[in-house]
């Protein structure tokens, strides 16, 4: 049997880092302030649900902020966004993470702030909810993206909530400007349990994955959300998940992303993977030394970057060619907008003779709506110009075989 | 002769918006208040040079704001990374486009905002450059983008100049704190004229593409720009390049872009292709009001959200099959950090029997470092289990035939 | 037996305003909503304890933010200037009077907003007092200022809690910062018990007298404040007490004032004598609309304007005459830096003859520590010039008869 | 001759600061970096003009911000109260001196941060004067209240001019807000110039004597303006006059004042005197160190603090006796509202015998209308109560006599 290298190469990565140890721990709460600082790990997690992880990978620590985007996506998923925008906006505030920002209409500026965080935490199973159902609920919801029954670390969430002026502050005039209505100390009680859910640097990745995967659980294979909801919450992590440093990162890491201050810190990457980092020291900006040192390597060494101009599409005509009579035209990859313009343009450009044209599409792995729609578009108007038209899809990737005016086209076996 | 279906699509678009004459044009000067508010204009350029267009799309008109990314990446090309980033800021500013917004260390908060983009007009050419060097420079490569010579609109710079009270207020506060060293009157005459460059939505299509294909002209071919210049422009168009609705437009529209108040519109799908609009009536937030609900269509119906979670990298391994002693690996698609995972994960998970391993890439179209150095581990880690092992390449997308020891692989022809 | 027209000159002023229904009784409690919005009253009590009203002057309710100034000047008393500067700044915040607005050190920027006055009732009883204690003690300081018992209404004080978001917000947040120790709930509820003792118009008058007179009560004459106390919270009144129109205030009125959301407001000339009107319709900025217009009536009418620059001590010689071989100089009004002031510039001025000099102050009021200081240096400087000098003081308003260096003066019986 | 110790007391204490060479001098344009930092002077202006001074009260420097407050006056005096509160308000504005700081009207907040002096400077001599004769009206004003023809330090101004940015920047946004008119270097350099007129403390005490005065030029006795607009620059000062230190300053100095970068400090006791002090080295808020050192101890020692408490109008009735049928009532010192009362107070509590009542206000100073009003309706309420009334007035204090029906009084001669 081999052996797998990514986990090799992922140890590679924590051997750079190790000896990183600038930064403090967060130091508000004698809980966090009396945490090891020494834990390492990196996981990921493919939207195939291939987890791969090195270093202190199974230590538990308490989700905190991480757990504002997974929040934000259920609040989505149950809510809808029309309620759910109603309430939180998406723009970057340019703060730190803990500042009670509002917008003109008296809305948090975004879900990835406190004042954001609480509202969308109240917005989950509606406002009638306990607080103990409302948390009971997250934490199922966390467990069912983990694969794993998550606890709380309660011990955790009452040490915060003595200190928790600041939320209650926020909590407070968030119930002045009528954004929530249930009290004040169950609306941080809530939110505070929500951040003391304790995850591995493993969960995270599994969890993360799913949002990478537009919703579906990259080893269950259920569908836990939307597409959309996960397009949503990623958007709104790219803008303002890093806090006053997120056009930073988006420039120099290019992953949208959310730190937390128990050391935690996840990145994904649309339709790829979910990747999380542990390690307790933070910067003056309260996210983790390591785990951003780790986070640019990864970016810099395996092409990260979501601003990458890679051309991931290109070649989608992979030849057209001759056989007597008969024309072959060879797709290949996925057929996106990008790809079906490859296509249009080839057949135009295309002196053809004979009086058959295939479109072969054995090489072909997805097909997007407009490229379905523009392939037959381009299929038809062979035909309307004299020639017999067939389809060769082996896989079956194209969902059925018409002309882009509705009639039947012929299909190969 | 085959006749294109883009274009007729991108009319069916134009024809939906047609009726929208919401909004107004801009009318700071007379010049823009006085401009024909009718045109509509839609194109788009692919990273291979297929342009597609519709409506008023030879219609010329300046630039204005648009012209700041393109100003940027000169600037980056020019200067270097370092010296942009001491000058300028890559943060959200969460204001509207002329404010003066200067971060703690007096920086302009992003090039997007005029403070910005007046100090990045500063640094094209070098801190001596005239005027007439600084412009004739930005025109010049302006027009290489575009593929033709581009004109200035003096009469509307003078006019501009006239009533340019906020933006000479922005530059004699910017030579205050030393960002700029010119005469606050040349250095916004300077910025007006690089504003009051005439393009058309073509022109805009070809020059975005450019941005798009990781700075190679889309039919000139030539390299105008680094790959890593690219992808910080679009990061800051992501993060902050439509003002103070950046991040409801990443959510929404998932399309980095930049609006300029004459009424064009640009966005950048990073690797697939450069889009522009043209309409001049502008919503309150200063982008035209039809070009943005192009965008919204555009997004939509082509899926082209950067935030998009289909997975487009997804079966990269086509199939591992056995045919006497031999095992066939057939690879497919682009071989990124997920295909060469997929790979990976094949092959740990495969039970090989026989004696030969064939890697049969042809039907791979790209690799990526990542993914090179990741399956040739594998292959070692095949040969190292005793097998012989040969790579079928036959368009020779592999760079060189080695396993991750440096040794020779063997090649099938 | 005559009677006093003051009263009937307040009823005029009264008559004046009266058809003002302008503005709205405060709408955020309750309670405040369902006051009657017709009462009026005015009510000035001068630094010798003479009271002159007229409306419903003898109608209660609450002090609200009027409480502000005296509760500061208790905690002046109390604490000394270094702790409560520690605790509150003095600058004004140009922010309406719930704003949460903390200086660079963390200091709420002044007693008069919320935040400074939430802080300041902790100070009150020290750091280890029951709400009950603390609220007792300022209940029982205020009725000594007062004359006579004031209760508290309790129903309104419950009914400001149950919307206490903004307050317990402030709360929360000075907590965090270090500013108030306690429960962030038992400020709240001290400081609103605080603002729900019921005062009348005459009241405020009689409370507001104390400050003019220098902490002296004007009917008791019983010492309550220190002078400086009485200065300081003067000051704060003046630079910060309207809220964000103070500056205006001050330019049109001209009087140190405070006014509270149930529709009183204070104001206090120095030296003089306190002002207090009662009309709960508010203007948007939340003044007594009718208060505000019996202020800018008294402040014209009677030259009671802070900056008016009627020269008060004029004419401090009122002669120097020779009788013989004897010069008369005989001072009048009050001695203070500027009468002392006149009379060397007469002395220096004026040739004398003869052999005795007599200083006549038979005319004179007080002596300021400066002024006696200057004269007696002037005594001795005749002396020294050859002159027999002798004082003729028949009320003893000067407090030894010696020359500035220490001798004994000749005094006329 | 006898020698006047006012100068002794001032020198007194200026030896007690000179040792404080703390603070530097103002260092952004090369004059101000390369002035002399040790010059030290103190000198005041009584309203009856008498001037004193210490140091060196003869070196000259040049206004800059000093300058506001004249001009400010000029403004109010020429334009009128309506036109000049709608270019400026009166707010504090919390920020430092050359701040653009506009308030919700577009107005700058105050007319001593720059951008509220630069507008004020645009208001003198009209909108379509030049520079010159503008500057031409402010120097020839300024001359006439300093009494002495004083010159511009055009070096000066072209030093600052050079280094005008922020000004610079400041006039161009008071443009795009349409607050100006002229061109933005014109107004720079009208306000520089208004800057750069060169006195001595000397000169700055006389200037704000006449301030102080309500107008009245302490020397000449000519008015120059009216008292309403003495009041009204005195409140502002009062409430913006020291930057973001106004309340700190009001509470422990108490004394209206306005600082310059070139090291004067000059402050206002209204109806009393004016006050200037020069030391060039500044303090980080841009006060001279040892100029905010004077005023506090003149202050302390003289009992300027205008919150002072001290009851200047006490003891107004000074005697009521009776001589046969005839009751006299003798009045003294200055009859504003607290004397009318303390009259009427009196006569209503007295028990009136015999036929005849004599006012006697042989040592009254000074009447204010309130008074003149009070007295007569005492007077009439006597007379209607049987008594025959007359008035003893050797000095002509009362401006006629009649009750306050407008009936004749007798009177004594």
């Amino acid at each position: 049997m081999l052996t797998m290298p990514i986990p090799e190469y992922l140890q590679e990565i924590l051997d750079n880092v190790h000896d990183n140890t600038s930064g403090e721990v967060a130091d508000y709460i004698p809980e966090l302030k009396a945490a090891d600082p020494n834990p390492l790990a990196v996981a990921l997690c493919t939207v195939d649900g291939h987890i791969y992880s090195a270093g202190d990978d199974s230590v538990e620590f308490t989700m905190q902020s991480i757990s504002k985007p997974f929040a934000y996506a259920l609040a989505l998923q149950e809510c809808g966004t029309e309620e759910v925008f109603k309430t939180v906006a998406v723009e970057p505030s340019g703060e730190a993470f803990n500042e009670l920002s509002l917008d003109g209409e008296n809305r948090p500026m975004n879900p990835m702030i406190n004042a954001g965080a609480i509202a969308i935490n109240q917005l989950i199973n509606g406002p009638d909810s306990t607080v103990e159902d409302r948390v009971e609920k997250l934490r199922a919801y966390f467990s069912e993206l983990a694969g794993r029954e998550l606890t709380i670390d309660r011990g955790l969430s009452d040490s915060e909530l003595t200190g928790a002026d600041r939320n209650l502050s926020i909590a407070h005039m968030l119930r002045n400007y009528d954004v929530i209505a249930d009290d004040a100390h169950d609306a941080v009680l809530s939110y505070t349990l929500q951040c003391s859910i304790k995850v591995t640097a493993r969960d995270l990745a599994v969890m993360t994955a799913t949002l990478a995967a537009g919703g579906v659980h990259p080893i269950t294979g259920k569908t836990l959300l939307d597409a959309r909801v996960c397009r949503l919450t990623l958007s709104v992590m790219a803008s303002a998940g890093m806090y006053n440093e997120a056009g930073q990162w988006l420039s120099s890491v290019g992953i949208p992303a959310k730190s937390g201050v128990a050391g935690g810190l996840i990145g994904i990457l649309p339709g790829q993977l979910g990747i999380a980092t542990f390690s307790p020291r933070l910067n003056p900006k309260g996210n983790s030394v390591r785990g951003v040192e780790i986070f640019k390597q990864l970016s810099e060494d395996m092409g990260l970057h979501l601003m990458s101009t890679e051309q991931v599409s290109g070649h989608a005509v992979r030849s057209i060619t001759q056989d007597g009579d008969t024309t072959y035209i060879r797709m290949q990859g996925a057929m996106n907008f990008s790809a079906s313009e490859a296509f249009l343009h080839a057949i135009v450009s295309h002196e053809f003779s004979g009086d058959t044209v295939i479109l072969d599409l054995s090489r072909v792995l997805t097909f997007h709506p407009v490229a379905t729609r523009m392939i037959k578009e381009g299929l038809k108007r062979i035909r309307d110009a004299g020639y017999s038209v067939a389809i060769l899809d082996p896989d079956d990737v194209l969902p059925d075989f018409t002309f882009s005016d509705g009639t039947l086209c012929r299909q190969l076996s």
